[in-house]
């Protein structure tokens, strides 16, 4: 069961685990957690009931989210088994979003738990991207590809805005 | 000051004004604004403090939400325009998201206000198309492009998942 397991999130440094998204330190936010699934990545997320769109659907916004932080999330995943480590041995790197393209394909009904699957279509050092699929109830109602890149160091120590960041 | 006008939102009809992102009648949610600005659309939103990426920054799935809501407030704009009504002159026609293309061209500073902006690059009954830019303290930080399509009447009174929608 890879709920059960370390998520790669649980393993960022703690000056960057901040995410609204998918920061473990953020008590405010969603706290999205990835994990390993064969050659794909998994998270999965209950949307709120206040996170409508029209009502009974889950808005756009929220979906584009999930997509973003799993998309960072898969990236730092297949940072760490370029370098042959598992999740767990030494700090998770930190990605970044420089693009991200959804396509909403239908209505994502508001309810049930989401799954987001990523699959890796591209990876060096400093770029991955990842094709990705949001599903409710084994149905998939967006897909998206995120290309996310090594955030640059100096993004934790100042407000040096010259490099991609989502 | 657009800011005192009228909003599109402030004229969609009660039955779908609960978007998370753009809906006047959700609580919890961002509650985003927009209006027409000579030949632009504009919205301006400021963050909450946990609205973080990396600390010091805006996570992108905000950014992507506030494109988002300001891509289907933009559509309806142009719908209402082209059927020579201005904002108040009834109902606000209804769009929902087919997709949405975030670009992140730098890390946008978590604090100022942010605008954004768009430009309405085709416009048809059913489909709009919007270049959109957002800005903190005047720098442009990312662009978008969102495709809106007119929601299907359907979506307000079931659960039918046949029809694009974000």
């Amino acid at each position: 069961m890879p709920e059960q397991a370390a998520a790669v999130q649980d393993f960022y440094p703690e000056d960057v685990a901040h995410c609204y998204g998918c920061g473990r330190l953020n008590a405010e936010g969603h706290r999205l957690r990835t994990f390993p699934d064969g050659e794909e990545t998994v998270s999965r997320f209950t949307p709120a009931p206040y996170h409508t769109a029209i009502p009974g659907y889950v808005y756009g916004g929220l979906i584009a989210s999930l997509l973003d932080c799993h998309g960072t999330g898969s990236a730092a995943i297949a940072a760490l088994h370029r370098e042959g480590r598992e999740i767990g041995e030494g700090d998770a790197p930190r990605f970044v979003t420089a693009s991200l393209h959804v396509e909403y394909l239908k209505p994502t009904p508001l309810g049930p738990e989401l799954e987001v699957r990523g699959r890796i279509v591209e990876a060096t050092d400093r770029k991955v991207v990842v094709d990705e699929t949001l599903s409710a109830d084994g149905v998939v109602t967006a897909t998206a590809r995120v290309v996310a890149v090594r955030m640059p160091a100096h993004m934790v120590r100042d407000a040096d805005q010259t490099s991609p960041g989502g």
